[in-house]
């Protein structure tokens, strides 16, 4: 029925794919480039400041004593030290100072040792800057740490330096180089290039979205039209309601998927030239929509794989066992949760994988899924007998429940539907063939 | 039958999970602080004590000579060396010491070059203590240490310190500092908060699980009478015995469930209030009585999805099935316990994976679910040919036979019983429809 | 109907499964050697000129400091350094010295402070040379190091220099020693040893391969003939056109593997006397040639394990199987076409696995095929808030969507189609037994 | 038939099972002990001895300058240095001494930098004693060193060293302590204590495997001897040869197995009490028979399950698909060994998985079942583009066709046996009704 109208939408969902993964690909490609530098000076200063710092694959920690806080006189000739272009921030004229603050308790007496502790719960912050200037002709270091760490009240000590660099590396690829602003922990970026290419360009992904968007929704509205049409007419015509499962049969969900994936690309691309124009710097957010629009884009291209016969079996067989897997992952979840819940209480204290309950979740789904389970077995050796046992019995029946019985009842469940799915369609075909 | 009675009952369940989730949620986070904390501290001690200490991937050990005995000098001096609240523990007054133990064989003369010995098996045990206040005014610290380890008789040297320390991060989320006491390797803690909140919460649970337990038992008691009447009744009227599997099916086996459940949250809860009034300190037990009762609560969940229909086939299915798998899994573990007993014995002395008949058993059931082969096999490699050879056939025999084979006959199992009650409810059903 | 002239075939394709293999087998077994010398060597050589070097296991980096600049000296002393067989190449007599070579920007003034530039584009490039000789004798090392690095403006500093060695191991093995040319960073050899046995079996292999190529190709061409004749046959008699699926019935696509696999062959055997007569040395080239050559052949085997009917329904379960398979991976593509796209673009500046489009491609085909999932999990974890939710989302929904829907499809399709070429096969027999 | 004969035969085997597991599990614990006490000893020597040592996850190399070759000095102060029990050999009063050996080749002129040689490719040896106890008084510890060693001409240098330690742990465990002989790379031990009880408990397990054995072999000649009556009557009266198919028949398979069991368990108990008697040390064959033996005495297990009909059922269906799955296999192994062969030419110089040919075929092995997969595809990375290429389309066609098309087809195949099977008894079981 809705067919005769399909051409002069599917040239402009073929030329929308285009131009949408285009616009992905040269955005990501720039953020590619930045973030390789970003992160090849972030590593470098954190084995510049942090001393015996060690990229373990299993986390980072430094261990300091009491002594190893003077590590800041390394800031003081960062200029000398590194290779790549640095300078120090410059404010009015002033350079901005490294800033080294302590966060502690106001006013407490602790002694461990009695077990007793007197604290005032309110927090104070302490810092004291040093700048790069002054400190280079005064060479006894020690004296601007007259700081007086208060190790009894101490919670945490932070650094806090600002930084700026210029990417020349991206000169070669006729890119204007962009300046960054480090500060040692969390990193910011300055776009300085306008590109008015990549402005129009963007423009024209919002024009073409914004066409396909009002092409669908006009037929979705006209569905709905029809639906209520069709709804008053079977109600004055056989006093009957129509049900909601038919009502829906109205509404292609296909298009509410364009509708979807076209408001996220606007607003996305939206976000992309303000943060191009350095209106905005919210990255995080324009490439969750960004991504996720391209995504719904692609996956709307199986709608038109569904219009060939072979093709359309496997379609329909996975949205018919849709309902099914999602009513026996609710069964499974329960059985899940506990596991979640019963492995976080019980061996979260003897474990990585089990310390917080989103990780004891993510291991178990792991572990479902073929993951390193000998080293999950492993960790857990050298513990008392029962927590030993425990987390045998938990491993071993966890495991074999889920991936024996659960996955093995997917299989069933998607064979089962396809073959129902083959002998309708079987059954359907010498039908239409009569009627013709 | 039994469903009028259930909307109570349910109601009952509904809140129990509910507040049995909050208390084991509470429970958790709690423990979750105080563990990172202790971690934190222990690796900071083992770097700090032990000279030369890595934390590698695959197992931590530290080499000693005889010349690095000496690192007891760092403790003396430990409130000057860590940033944490630190202090000696002190009983009656007075400092308690560093102990520094060896054990040993009473009398020996050993000659390994003559291949003799002439041993008294009998351990003795030999300490000397090392007081924080003392050795602080006198430098010479090998002094002390005029403990003579006699290395030819020497089986152990173990470190006993005890540490106390605060944690006043948690002073931030509005609780009281927890104290800990640190014994090198093992560690305690003591809880000084009583927090009558949880208490009370714990009260709330403990009746909670008892109405439940008390409602299930009567319906299990009456289900047991019935049948007992039943039994007579047949035997009286037809004179034929009742088979067990009928007598089994007066017996709701979801009311087992949930009387186990209750049992254990209550014990569970109980030795919960038991450890927050510094009653006993057993956390393991408790732990795992919470986690599993928490876990047969979320399974109980099923039984109440069980009541839609679609719901039901997948759950029926998985029981269906499940004394099949069970059948199965006997023979497959005849041929696993095989693998196991063989791999130890030939491979053991060659791969650490196989050293210990458990991590067999482990390691094998990793392989079955998609473990990390290739590492397993490497590790194999410069041997005498004999047994690389041996460990071949052995790997690829055992993966091709579990993988290949037993897996697949799983999937087998169930998709072949998904079809049998799939097929079984089509025709009872209209059945049902007759009796209408 | 073509199987009267196979023994004939049959016997050059054994022929020629055998010498291709036992080519293939002397050639890698060379190269083995080869590559386990250069690899050691080089490893030996970052070691001793890289000052820092650690070989991780995720990634190599060293960091340098301005000051490190000068490792070089080892360099002049290497002959006395290094256990193995070393000498620097000498061109007319002179030695060919070591050259450091820095590339900048021809003409800039960059104040990162005040984020401004003014860069030439252009690219200079400034070697110095060390001679090996000369400086032995003055010990002042800095001084040939005025080549006076230019920060500001640096883009890469390289190291260029050539060593000699000779791979005494091998004469052990009753082969010439190869001599190698060492660049520090990409290693070429040069072979001095004709083996004019390889030299003649290569040659046979040539010959094999192409009495194959003539007998398969005059096979094919007889095949294409016969097409046409019954094309034109149909054409007349029945005025009907043939089908193109009936005419490819006519050409036997295992003819058309073999003239592939004996092209592949003959050129890349020709490739192999060229290398080893000093003429030419693309050995990537020449080694994918045979390697695929002989991936072909082996496969071709298969044919004639179809000659067996139980071995025939597996193949013939295969190849039916196939299309579907094809058609099915068309729309899985789509949707992790999608996938990729959105990974990349929000998840790339966050996670190493997701940087650039080909790793995510990877990243995801991995974890569809069981790979280590936590650790992909667990590097997501401190990132902001939305990041973090962002990347839950997209993990979970894959995993489930590929792992249970996708996997389980294809498991549906094999096992239906086996279903149904074995139902075929059965009730063909009986037919056939009429026939005879 | 055959089952009249059965609950003597069945005792006999239980009890095997049950002294056997005894043997093999006391066996393996006590080398457990022994194990665990040499690997720490090596390690412990490892890191002694071998300058720069690290134990790395993927190999362990150490790097020499010429420099580094005089750390023979430690081992003379071996006494003074390490805490365990260790003395050096005394033969015939004398202290056996370290054997510093080179092999070298006798007669050579290397000049690398023309790329001339002119070797003698005769293997000379060459070592020198340093004896424990002269070597403490006179300390110029280069003095023995004037060995000279010609890196020209060096091929190797080992160092040979006798150690011996008594493992004093094993006296708690009631056993009398076990003399080692270290050799720094192989290790070999010998064995003190002849345990009379072992002896007595092995003569036990080889009088019951014989009597096993004898009951065994003779019901399989009782099964001969009746084919062959069978056979002639059947060639008498009705004129036909009978098939080997029905011939097999008469031979029960599971006496096969225990008497194949039965014979390795008595040869590996004799080599047992053979190692404890300091007869011979060959531990490799001694444990590969007792392994073998216990394991096939396990797989017997299943053949008492098989009396249960619900356990048969699935016995019988690996059995029946096992035919299919091994011809199945055949055709895989094709295409396999194809891509093994193909995978090593090509892809061996870049990565180390796939260096030689054994390791490419364990690597692929380990990727079909679900292996870290990213980790192949990382190292991969950083190579000439062709290859990069190749190896990406080299990976992506082999998982996807192994995984997708063939594990597929194995779990069609098992599925479609279970049902066959199934029906064929459900078919059969009425039959037999009626014949009663």
């Amino acid at each position: 029925r809705a067919r005769g109208r399909k051409p002069w939408k599917l040239m402009i969902q073929i030329v929308k794919i285009a131009i949408i993964t285009i616009q992905l690909v040269t955005f990501g490609l720039s953020n590619e480039m930045m973030v390789t530098f970003k992160d090849e000076n972030l590593m470098a200063f954190r084995h510049l400041f942090l001393k015996g710092y060690k990229d373990h694959g299993l986390g980072t920690y430094v261990l300091y004593t009491k002594a190893d806080i003077h590590f800041v006189a390394d800031f003081l000739g960062i200029q000398n030290l590194t290779v790549g272009n640095l300078a120090y921030e410059r404010v009015n004229g002033q350079f901005t100072p490294l800033s080294l603050c302590q966060e502690f308790y106001r006013n407490s007496s602790i002694d461990p040792g009695n077990e007793t502790f007197d604290i005032d719960p309110h927090i104070d912050k302490d810092c004291i800057s040093v700048y790069p200037g002054e400190s280079t002709e005064n060479n006894n270091l020690a004296s601007p740490f007259n700081l007086s760490l208060d190790f009894k009240r101490l919670l945490s000590v932070n650094v806090y330096l600002t930084l700026k660099t210029i990417n020349l590396q991206t000169v070669r690829h006729n890119e204007l180089p962009d300046c960054y602003d480090f500060h040692t922990m969390s990193v910011t970026q300055t776009f300085t290039l306008i590109d008015y290419l990549l402005l129009w360009f963007d423009s024209v992904v919002i024009l073409a979205c914004f066409t396909s968007l009002l092409l669908c929704t006009r037929s979705v509205i006209k569905g709905v039209q029809l639906q209520f049409e069709f709804t008053s007419f079977f109600h004055s015509h056989y006093n009957k309601d129509v049900t909601w499962a038919d009502r829906m049969e109205f509404v292609n969900g296909w298009y509410i998927l364009i509708i979807v994936s076209d408001t996220l690309s606007i607003t996305g691309s939206g976000l992309k030239i303000g943060i191009q124009t350095k209106f905005m710097t919210d990255y995080d957010v324009c490439s969750i929509l960004l991504g996720t629009a391209t995504m719904l884009v692609w996956v709307g291209v199986i709608r038109y794989l569904g219009f060939f016969k072979k093709y359309n079996i496997l379609i329909l067989t996975l949205r018919a066992a849709f309902p099914n897997v999602i009513r026996f992952c609710c069964c499974a979840v329960m059985i899940y949760l506990g596991y979640c819940f019963c492995g976080w209480i019980v061996l979260g204290p003897y474990h990585d994988k089990f310390r917080t309950l989103d990780r004891v979740t993510e291991c178990l789904f792991s572990l479902i899924n073929g993951d390193d389970m000998y080293a999950t077995f492993l960790h857990m050796r050298d513990k008392s007998y029962m927590v030993w046992l425990f987390s045998r019995i938990y491993l071993y029946s966890f495991i074999s429940l889920f991936i024996y019985m659960v996955l093995s009842l997917f299989i069933a469940l998607i064979t089962d539907t396809y073959e129902t799915i083959k002998h309708h369609q079987q059954d359907k075909l010498p039908v239409s063939q009569l009627q013709a």
